[in-house]
């Protein structure tokens, strides 16, 4: 491991971060909420901080794939500590532990929050809060299409983006290119969700806020009551729509844009997450129905349809409480946790693929009992997927309920129940948002205790970066030389 | 599949279940519960579509594995409905699906009940009860050291008993050879059990069912209270002893009895089963003493013991309502429902040494990450463990928690709760017996509709079947030639 090379880009990532940090500034003095000064220490304290770590830090020699787990977990460490500054220095939250989960929360995409009253929040921190929301979208889209398949991390190599690019060998351009291909997608679609929320009657402010939040599949709102404060079928369908497209793996929206709709069709991945998302509805339309939750079928399509997009996609937006509806919509709900969103999009979880090739390799060995000579591989589309591969993906989905049940009884020790504990967690590791029981859709995080709190940003983070970019600063022998 | 051979063979099958259906007679006329005929009828009738099947199914070719399946499944079946007979032919049990229910329950050795007044039931009828599960543990001990290593099922290969026999090829001296001699340990254990019990004050009668009972790790009882009826210390801990005992590989118990007491420490699963057994026990009695819940260490340590014991075993009997614990012992618990006993033991559940390979795989995974040339082997003691093994282990892995979700669907469909529908479904796939909620330690299945035991039923059949022996039978392509 080359500490010192490591050292050097996390400061140039935080000189990038005390730049981001000016931009609520022109909200705080619009809004007069008197947190631009906070905004502007922060950004002075990295400043400096990342300056000094960046020139002291000098190293000739070139990055290897070691310095690349590093470089992701300590960088989301480092935004989740620096960018939790605006809120500690103003004032409006006053417990550390409580600003750093708000921050890693929003960077990982994930959206619990320990706010109790967001409408008496000063607006540019909610800004500032969107945009971690945003800008964790953006590393996460480079982050699972660049930089975690060529780590090799949990099976990710299947899921590389095939943007057309520049053939050279040499890492840095290429990642720069898929990096600007698919920020402009991002951007495209934030820009067209922001406007087309303002035609809804949002505020600027407040269409900006949810259209960051929900291209990042992040769950931030500017409201207590989450998107259901503004009461509009119009603004509902809007968000399920960009929640839906946010789930998608971006190479695809760049290839559609570029004219390649097939592709979308083409995509085994895509047609497996269009088809849960259709079935879910269909299962919560049917026990709401004869729950006798709704009246009509308009508000039964708009808000189940709504709850398993933002469940799904672990966005985490509320329109509806969904714990009194029938236990079965709810059970149905915390399956669509553990799944997520597809690889390669802004969503979390386990991701579409993995659990489609989990069941193809369950399949196959079943297969192989009957027809013991016989050859048969796991494809995913028309593609064979190698063994390696196949071996990573089950790897993760081990590793991902071994942390589950670890980080759920941590939970318990603190002396949640066990419903809620567990929702927490996989609200968190998936980077959802909202769980059920004391964390559900219309309570918030406040009340859990300091551990319960570092657990569940522990979660966060291991969720966001795929189990293995974390975990792997754990063995010994990753530090050594 | 050559049906008329697997027919043949099932006819065979209950030609013997006809004679253990007589054993029952003379405890049935000892306590004149007057339920005689009933067993005299139930055998007739097994013997007479026994012989039918026998002597009208005639094949000349030989076995070859898909057979196996299919016996394996049908057999298991063919019991639970054939010793079914006695319940509802006396009238003891009305419904036919809870007389089913109790009698799966007793072959898979799960222990569910749906009797709500045990005490006031016939006497032979609970020796029926307990026999159920003696045979269903005789069973399993061949079917996991022998049959089913040699069908392949879910990495099993790794568990092929390695008692001395003769080394001829041909498959039947070999089985009958092994199950000879693990049986001849089985008989050994239930003998010793029942000759300690009674000296601790248990009838012969109360004795034999226990000792029954837990040798097959099954936990049914012949009293409302299970074992916290005798409210002895010595009676809880000979019941623990020999709890913890059937949990193990019976090769190593064999073993042991040739003087190779080594073999145990040799042995990593058993090392990492008595490592799990005593951290969950450690555990409990820090949160027991903590929560305030006993008074004095001794009991603390009697009953954490116990249910530890009883819950990783996947016995299920109860000295203590562990729902008035705290909290992350139930949690504790539920963990220990999905672990399971040691593979080759008559213990149910995802066993120990899939659990443990399945960490040590995970582990390689992120070792590989760091050094991507290194090569290293799972292991398991010293032997390196096949990756086709580790691939079946992994689908196994894959597939039991795939039929946990959708089974708990369909619960949850029934209108259980999140944790009582859940626990169910862990309880019988794992062939546990009691669980959480309204299936707790203190109360019994009877509640559950129709649907409901139906899903539990084939639950406890796959769970006892290592899953792949069931569900390959529904592939279509089992069934072509």
């Amino acid at each position: 491991m080359n500490l010192i090379l490591t050292l050097r880009i996390l400061g140039a990532l935080l000189i990038c971060l005390s730049g981001t940090l000016l931009l609520p500034i022109p909200f705080s003095l619009f809004y007069k909420d008197g947190a631009w000064t906070a905004f502007l220490f922060s950004a002075l304290i990295s400043l400096i901080i990342g300056s000094l770590l960046f020139y002291r830090c000098q190293s000739r020699k070139d990055m290897s794939v070691r310095e690349g787990f590093a470089i992701v977990t300590f960088g989301w460490s480092f935004f989740a500590l620096f960018g939790a500054l605006p809120y500690l220095l103003s004032g409006a939250i006053t417990a550390p532990i409580d600003a750093i989960f708000e921050t890693m929360s929003g960077f990982t995409t994930t959206g619990s929050t320990i706010l109790t009253q967001i409408e008496g929040f000063p607006p540019s921190l909610l800004f500032w809060r969107a945009l971690t929301h945003w800008m964790g979208g953006m590393g996460i889209i480079v982050l699972s299409l660049a930089i975690l398949p060529m780590l090799g991390v949990g099976g990710m190599q299947l899921f590389k983006a095939e943007v057309p690019g520049p053939t050279a060998d040499r890492l840095k351009p290429r990642i720069q290119d898929t990096a600007t291909l698919l920020w402009g997608v991002y951007l495209l679609l934030t820009v067209l969700e922001t406007f087309l929320l303002m035609l809804g009657g949002m505020s600027f402010f407040d269409a900006i806020c949810h259209a960051f939040a929900t291209l990042a599949t992040g769950g931030f709102s500017t409201r207590d009551a989450s998107v259901a404060a503004y009461d509009s079928a119009y603004i509902d369908g809007i968000i399920t729509l960009f929640m839906f497209l946010a789930g998608v793996n971006f190479t695809l929206h760049f290839q559609a844009l570029r004219g390649r709709l097939r592709d979308f069709h083409r995509n085994e991945e895509f047609r497996c997450y269009l088809g849960i998302t259709l079935f879910a509805t269909l299962l919560l339309l049917i026990f709401n129905w004869s729950g006798g939750i709704y009246q009509s079928f308009g508000d039964n399509l708009r808000y189940s349809l709504f709850q398993v997009c933002s469940i799904l996609t672990t966005t985490g937006f509320g329109t509806a409480d969904y714990e009194l509806w029938p236990v079965i919509t709810q059970y149905i709900l915390v399956l669509l946790m553990f799944i997520g969103g597809c690889a390669g999009s802004t969503g979390g979880g386990i991701k579409v693929a993995r659990v489609l090739l989990l069941f193809k390799h369950a399949q196959v060995q079943l297969f192989r009992l009957i027809h013991p000579r016989a050859v048969r591989l796991v494809k995913l589309g028309t593609r064979p997927v190698d063994r390696e591969v196949i071996h990573a993906i089950l790897g993760f989905f081990a590793l991902f309920i071994g942390v589950f049940v670890t980080a759920s009884l941590l939970m318990a020790a603190c002396g949640m129940d066990l419903i809620s504990g567990g929702a927490a967690v996989v609200a968190c590791l998936s980077n959802i948002g909202p769980g059920l029981g004391t964390v559900g859709p219309t309570d918030n995080y406040a009340h859990i205790p300091v551990l319960g709190k570092s657990v569940l940003i522990f979660c966060m983070l291991m969720g966001r970066l795929e189990l293995f970019t974390v975990l792997v600063l754990f063995f010994p022998s990753f530090w050594r030389k």
